[in-house]
């Protein structure tokens, strides 16, 4: 089958390999479609990463590179044991269209015995640390309790979204507010790229009405529009400054840091109120450094200062940081999902392309052209890509 | 009246001023005992941080430096006016022993609204930001709900202690644990001088039974021995892999970071149990960087490394802050100190000196012989100092 590898950062071959064969009790998913994620990106551009390389397989699955990458990924069963159920007890049956959690952890240490699955010591994900394959190929393999069976009548490239999404959802239960309690809440959300905007959707499934987005580029504002109560431009404007007139001088109660960069960071902190949440969603790809000395009476810092410490002491911000997501968060955002609580969350998709063009139509457009798009997804199947895209004959090779 | 005033780092002048006139209400106390506090130190080396200087004065007191230093100061009432009560409603008469919560702050502010007084944007202490004085001089005006009253027979060379022990017990609430389930946390203290051992007083009488330290220098080993279950040499042992030994593999619940170096956040950000909570209690001289990019698997960093991402972002920890304390805490540790549950926290104590010697008796014996100090009090009056020190005239001029 064709699958799209990762041998190196900038380097995702399309290759022919063999079909995964599952393990016993396992299920073999057609892939419809798959997203790519902003850690795909962050290998794509300076990885390896979190994929493991050949001195060091990965703890559980023994693999590493090349690796078959896609974790966002969504399709129809190909083929499920007699008697396979999943997590909740719903029989799984070839044909049924299903999302999968790709999570991998070994379900036998402190952390997985507590239900905090996503910080297993020894966590994977099914397309960044090998396994039964990964999204962006045509067939993966996976365990029962993955699949989360969706409605015959969903559409699987909006389906495709509940990953990101469930990412955005932890991030919110990381902030420790009581779901009814968000609505009380003044926001900022740092960053409105797929992540951020996977969080504004959340926040919006909540009942938050008091939202705002920091966000540069003109189409991701766009995209947010409709999202949130107030869009800042942090190139033109002072986005803590706002926040304290928008707040009645307090500063925003939480933030949640969806850019993974030092200005958006020194941002954040600025915007919050004393004693306000900040929660860490991104990836970062390089470092931060909280600088400087204790100023007096909290004012603010010049301009070319980092972090500074005042807004890391003097607030007594909590920091909290955010990982994937649990079994419960997967299961709640499915569930609101069917329920049609994350209608319009499509509208990050900015591309529906096939397998065969991930590299240039995805991967290199996303670095590229990030002011052009937010999530890509991919489809094996060149019967699911719009029309126009099909008949260029562009996208899929078959 | 004599006062130690600072001008500048390492500029602190003992010089004769006037003594300080209360405002309407206001108590004068005649100071028996002041603390060097960690923040003094800081001021002495790399300040003014936190004093105002005179291109930007206080928000509050509209002072500036020259300042009259120490905020961890207690004494009697030389002169109250009549109907004088403390927060409680105890009547304050000349005499009386008081210990003084130094705090300043505007009492209107959404922040002091909510009780956070400690967070309030214009927040000051006697002995930093002018107003009616500093604990290193003879006399200092406070307003009446600053004054705690002491038992007569308490000595003031001990309760002097219950400022910092004050900083401590914040810091211990900022953990987020409730009381009655601290006993069974394990718990790692970065740095034992004067704020990591009031941190292991305030857990030792909050019940705590697992609570290692960290800390290089052999006196103050010596002064945290008895009040924790482990003592680490954080040059000679791997402290991270040390507490992983303690815990079963998992890492501690709980750090306090009571150092503020890069190496010991490293440690504690290690140290810690997934999901587990760092709290910052130090104040920091220099910059932290978390650097580098996520690592496979949470696998230790090389040792060259600064914080490594994959501790902030893999384990899912909380980060918290800690900001000297609010009218609640310094209650409590009024409360319990009076009742003996911090006796023998005295032991901190390394120097009892006079007030003319504080600053190469003081300062400077911090500074350059940090091995041989923790905790130095001084006092104005010769009468109160260890008689071989009185005898040689060394330590009081009068």
């Amino acid at each position: 089958m064709k699958a799209a590898r990762f041998y190196d950062n900038h380097d995702i071959r399309i290759e022919d390999i063999d079909t995964p064969i599952p393990n016993d009790g396992e299920i073999l998913i057609d892939v419809a479609w798959a997203g790519i994620c902003g850690t795909d990106l962050h290998e794509y551009s300076v990885g390896p990463l979190v994929i493991p390389k050949p001195e060091r397989p990965h703890a559980s699955t023994g693999d590493h590179l090349p690796i078959t990458i896609g974790h966002e990924f969504c399709g129809h069963i190909a083929q499920a044991p007699d008697g396979a159920v999943s997590a909740d007890g719903t029989p799984l049956k070839a044909g049924m269209p299903v999302m999968c959690d790709p999570r991998l952890n070994c379900q036998s240490c402190f952390s997985c015995n507590e239900g905090s699955t996503n910080t297993c010591p020894s966590w994977g994900f099914l397309g960044l640390s090998g396994g039964g394959g990964g999204g962006f190929s045509e067939q993966v393999a996976v365990r029962q309790f993955m699949c989360y069976p969706l409605p015959e009548d969903m559409q699987l490239d909006h389906a495709v979204l509940i990953e990101p999404l469930a990412v955005a959802r932890r991030a919110v239960k990381q902030a420790n507010v009581p779901d009814e309690k968000i609505k009380d809440m003044s926001i900022l959300v740092v960053g409105g790229g797929p992540v951020g905007f996977s969080v504004l959707c959340n926040l919006k499934a909540l009942g938050a009405t008091q939202v705002y987005v920091s966000e540069p580029t003109a189409l991701r504002q766009k995209q947010c529009k409709g999202w949130c109560s107030r869009i800042f431009n942090p190139m033109q404007e002072k986005v803590a400054d706002e926040c304290r007139k928008l707040t009645d001088g307090k500063g925003v109660d939480l933030v949640f840091d969806c850019a993974g960069i030092e200005p958006g960071m020194k941002d954040g902190f600025d915007a919050l109120r004393p004693k306000g949440t900040y929660v860490n969603v991104a990836g970062w790809e390089g470092p931060f450094t909280v600088s400087l000395l204790i100023r007096s009476s909290c004012k603010p810092a010049n301009k070319d200062d980092k972090i500074p410490m005042q807004f890391f002491m003097m607030k007594e911000i909590d920091i909290r940081t955010s990982l994937a997501y649990d079994d419960a968060d997967f299961a709640a955002v499915v569930k609101d999902f069917v329920a049609g609580k994350f209608a319009g969350a499509e509208s990050m998709i900015t591309a529906r392309i096939g397998l065969e063009d991930v590299v240039e139509q995805g991967f290199e457009a996303l670095v590229k052209h990030k002011d052009q798009h937010s999530k890509i997804i991919a489809t094996p199947k060149a019967e699911l890509l719009p029309r126009k895209r099909r008949n260029t004959g562009k996208t899929n090779g078959a």
